[in-house]
């Protein structure tokens, strides 16, 4: 049997997307550094510092430290953005600007590999004594990802070499008979060691994330026992140490873990991780385990829009079925996370199911979390908020400019400059199309795939395989979920196709083309009536995009707006609004308007135009208030 | 004009308030006695040791305080308990029992007039140095409520001897110039002393009241500023030194006062002691500023079964139309505070509105305060719940035998106890009818009213009034809300009649009879949109009665169960269940099972039997999984 087939070069051609990527290519990277560099002091951005802690760490300045004990990760994510941006186009500027962080990196680095520019500089005493909130494998764990993707990207051995000697360092503490049963209070190590053992293929770094993964939960009250044991009083952050038992996910081992009341990164950073070790180490326990969470998160735990963590309290998951509208947190960080983590599981065995909830992420959960111009963040998205909300103790209803903890500005864009990474999985012999975005490829043994496709607008999609050294294939291509029907035409000789658990799989040898028609008609979305918030109303979902009701498009309150039971609706492009967007109008929506608190009598409605936006979109305007979920009769 | 009417004796004939009323005579109030005696320690009830804080107190026994600050109150409002039972009905052991609680208490109190066992044991130093939290004029105030009630009833002269002793110490001690912007964190002083006066119409008792009532909010920061003059650092609730501005309703002055955050009780019984001082000073500035915050409360913080202060955080008020089913609190006393507030204003202007939360509040959010039983009591009375929801976080779906802060089940007994009370209101010539339950009344000038009625599960109402001076009166009869329309009969010679704002006023000079065929019929009642958590919900009333659907009469969860558009209705009437109820069978409810979190299809219902009970009698029997709001088509 031939080589295995491996993705050359992938080019993502969707309009939509490209417009994303060249926002972050273009704008976003230049204004995060700035924010890094402290030159965008206007008032509403938190201060960042965080690549002068690095000088000061390196020597090279004076002073004390700002911002968060993991300041340096928005630097290493910045770097890691920038790598997927060098991936695809030269920029000599950008790229000496990097070349020049990761030098800034390797200076600030110790001698043995240790790097925590928070605690070089102000405590060297308690490096890794106070593992439960000092962040330092989570931030290492966010350089060795940048590190090989930049190296990856440029093939500045630099970039490899500071991730490679951290990680050697991390080995030879956290492997020692004394330390061997201390992990971070941060899952992220896991699945940095994952990706650098994926590059490097050193089974050290491979085992070292088996080890993290697998003494998570064993040791009971490890914090708590470190804590006293080095007489720690002063945390980073103090009113953790009260933080629920699950809060760190490590209460018990991963087989008799639940979501309740788990901070969502640090539960998905971990589930992520050990997915990538069961594919690896082939540990079909393991996977099981991760598997059991996946499932009761996105069977029971998760917004439509794909956001998960439903609480600030912790920014935490809470019971089954608590799905709270107003007060919910979905932290863009926890969607990016869900994108990881889908994605990890789908190169273990893939299923449509995996694929769907990444498309329903990118294009929503994850999506909302960055302005239409880049340069405004969420850190939570709520389905529903009012105008001043803030005010009144809910999520805020207006991007940010920046944060005091910043770590989902560039979690987003590092995420969409790596879009490319998320369209196929390729296994053996087998190329799927997992999200159906229009993009330009080559894979080994001379395959080139172009596929068109108007998502998420239209519902066209036409592959074209060139395979001319007429290797035998299977091409597979997820059908989503919310098309009903699929028109799908398979040009090519010899071919075999067939359709099962919304995978189309054509088998072949020569070129081939496949034209699908999909379904995308406006879908009216109920919950279970578990969750309780959402009885009597609908979610309105088009192709992959979740709508909601905002203010600036309508008069009145989203609460005055009915969804009518044979609703008429009208779909159109709108060229000039919101860089470009598909509205939907629901020409005969009731409104209605109350004045008491209850009513023993129905009340009278009259007939209004109730307009939708994309659910990403919202929050570009004035005023905010919007919905996801509305009321239905 | 000839002297006003006054009330001489009502008799309350009602079966349903007969066997509560009955229930508190013969069994709650020895059971609560034990309970204060530690006479009933079962695991399941929290020890009291109340009686024992006063013997300490007295210097009849060593030892230390045991309970809250606030302890003496559960005596204190057994004692009013005791006061109303004896008004009715001689019982010479239970008075020789509460003579000699008067006794004790008169041993505990100070010569000066000063009684807090909790300081007087623990804390002699810090007298009124640390008001914020020590709950010493607020545990005055419920003796001198129970003083006035007990003197009113037994004639025991003792007991307002005490009360006053305590007015006029607290009246020179507050009005002294050092003093004069001092107040107690907890309201209850004023109303307290508004009975006092009403009493003794002795001026002092009210122009205290009316002091208390006008600082309060206008020396601001002034629990701050008294805590660090003299250096206190252990408060009775250190938490609460953190909590919001307007948890102690003191932030600004009454008239800028909002809702948000406060303290439920504590406002509640503010604005009681407000409304009386406004009445009885003829304050229409006072009374208009109580009755913007009574209009707050009705329209936009109230649940449908009359409970209010929506969060346990604070057991306080939070946003207009905030009100969770799940996670609400509802104090008990709450309800019994919104009833105290709605009597006074009854009293000042009277309006149907008031007689009709006072109604819902007796029968729904107040009466779920006790169990069937009346030995067993809820602090918080949640719109929903699940069996085990108190391992979850949420409220208890179980009433408790005791409670550490025993505030509730004293409050709930004496508010039965004392139904008579809050039958009529009466002014000048006019006789109001406010609730309509059955009594017989003895008014002065031989007037002598008998009210037939079989509320609250029958429609019809009997009054026949004898006027054998034949002197000019008004009669009125609240008609209310839930009747949509009525039958009225009224039968006297020269007997005028009119209706308007929801009130029957008869004006005459004779005997007059009046039959009443109110409508009650099941309403299908609905929330204003802006309440997000009750869209595409309805809750059913029948006459005063908001019903709900327990487990224990239903297979399958609340969640699986829908209302139908046209509901076929049967109600029964079940003496052998739950003390004698009416039950309500939605014939045709559709019953629906879900597997997924998310459809974009429409869920196969079938039909089921769907039962309902009242709100006041959940959670007496397994299991108690429970919702007042129910999905509806």
């Amino acid at each position: 049997m031939a080589d295995t087939i491996k993705v050359k070069k992938s080019v993502v051609k969707s309009p939509f997307w490209v417009r994303y990527r060249s926002l972050i290519a273009d704008e976003a990277i230049n204004y995060q550094w700035k924010i890094m560099n402290n030159e965008n002091n206007t008032d509403e951005a938190e201060r960042s510092y965080a690549l002068r802690n690095f000088r000061i760490a390196a020597n090279l300045e004076k002073g004390h430290h700002y911002g968060m004990v993991f300041q340096d990760t928005d630097v290493y994510k910045w770097l890691e953005t920038v790598a997927y941006i060098l991936k695809y186009e030269k920029n000599e500027d950008l790229k000496k600007r990097a070349d020049k962080v990761v030098k800034l990196i390797g200076k600030a680095q110790e001698s043995d590999g240790y790097l925590s520019t928070y605690y070089q500089i102000e405590k060297p005493d308690l490096k890794f004594k106070q593992l439960q909130q000092s962040h330092e494998l989570y931030c290492m764990g966010h350089y060795i990802e940048a590190g090989v993707a930049y190296y990856k990207s440029t093939k500045n051995k630099q970039a490899l070499d500071i991730a490679e000697k951290m990680a050697v360092f991390i080995y030879n503490y956290f492997l020692s008979i004394n330390h061997s049963y201390q992990y971070d209070g941060h899952p992220e190590i896991e699945q940095a060691l994952v990706k650098l053992y994926s590059c490097t293929k050193k089974d050290k770094y491979l085992n070292l994330a088996r080890h993290f993964v697998s003494i998570r939960g064993k040791n009971t009250n490890f914090f708590e026992k470190q804590n006293k044991e080095n007489n720690i009083e002063d945390d980073p952050f103090p009113e953790m140490r009260r933080a629920n038992k699950n809060y760190f996910f490590d209460s018990v081992p991963l087989k008799y873990q639940k979501l309740n009341g788990a901070h969502a990164v640090r539960a998905l950073y971990f589930l992520s991780g050990a997915a990538g070790v069961a594919r690896l180490k082939n540990d079909k326990i393991l996977e099981s385990e991760v598997l059991k969470l996946w499932n009761e998160i996105i069977h029971k735990q998760m917004f439509i829009t794909g956001n998960v963590g439903q609480t600030s309290n912790g920014e935490a998951f809470t019971q089954d079925y608590d799905l709270p509208n107003l007060t919910n947190y979905g932290e863009t960080c926890a969607s990016v996370a869900m994108i990881l983590l889908a994605r990890e599981l789908e190169e273990n065995n893939y299923r449509a199911e995996f694929g769907e909830i990444l498309e329903k992420e990118l294009y929503n959960g994850a999506l909302s979390g960055i302005g239409l111009n880049g340069k405004n963040y969420f850190y939570s998205n709520p389905m529903e908020t009012k105008d001043n909300h803030l005010k009144k103790g809910f999520s805020r209803e207006r991007r940010q400019k920046w944060f005091s903890c910043a770590c989902c500005p560039t979690n987003i864009t590092r995420l969409i400059a790596s879009l490319d990474k998320y369209i196929y999985v390729v296994k053996d012999r087998t190329i799927i199309l997992d999200q159906l975005i229009a993009n330009e490829t080559e894979f080994s043994h001379d395959i080139h795939i172009n596929v068109l496709s108007s998502l998420p607008w239209g519902n066209r999609v036409k592959i074209r395989i060139l395979n001319p050294q007429q290797i035998k294939l299977h091409f597979k291509v997820r059908l989503p979920e919310w098309s009903d029907s699929n028109e799908i035409n398979v040009i090519g000789n010899d071919s075999l196709s067939n359709i099962e658990n919304n995978i189309l799989d054509v088998s072949f040898a020569q070129d081939l083309k496949i034209e699908i028609n999909l379904d995308n008609q406006i879908h009216f979305v109920k919950a279970n009536p578990k969750v309780r918030n959402d009885v009597g109303k609908v979610a309105i979902q088009k192709g992959p995009l979740i709508y909601c009701q905002e203010r600036a498009d309508n008069i009145g309150e989203y609460e005055n707006y009915i969804i009518p039971k044979n609703c008429e609706v009208k779909t159109y492009f709108r060229n000039d609004e919101l860089n470009g967007v598909e509205k939907i109008d629901i020409l005969n929506a009731k409104y209605q308007q109350w004045t008491s608190l209850y009513s023993y009598n129905s009340i009278k409605t009259n007939k209004k135009v109730l307009t939708l936006i994309p659910y990403y979109a919202w929050a570009n305007r004035m005023p905010r208030s919007m919905t996801v979920w509305m009321e239905s009769e």
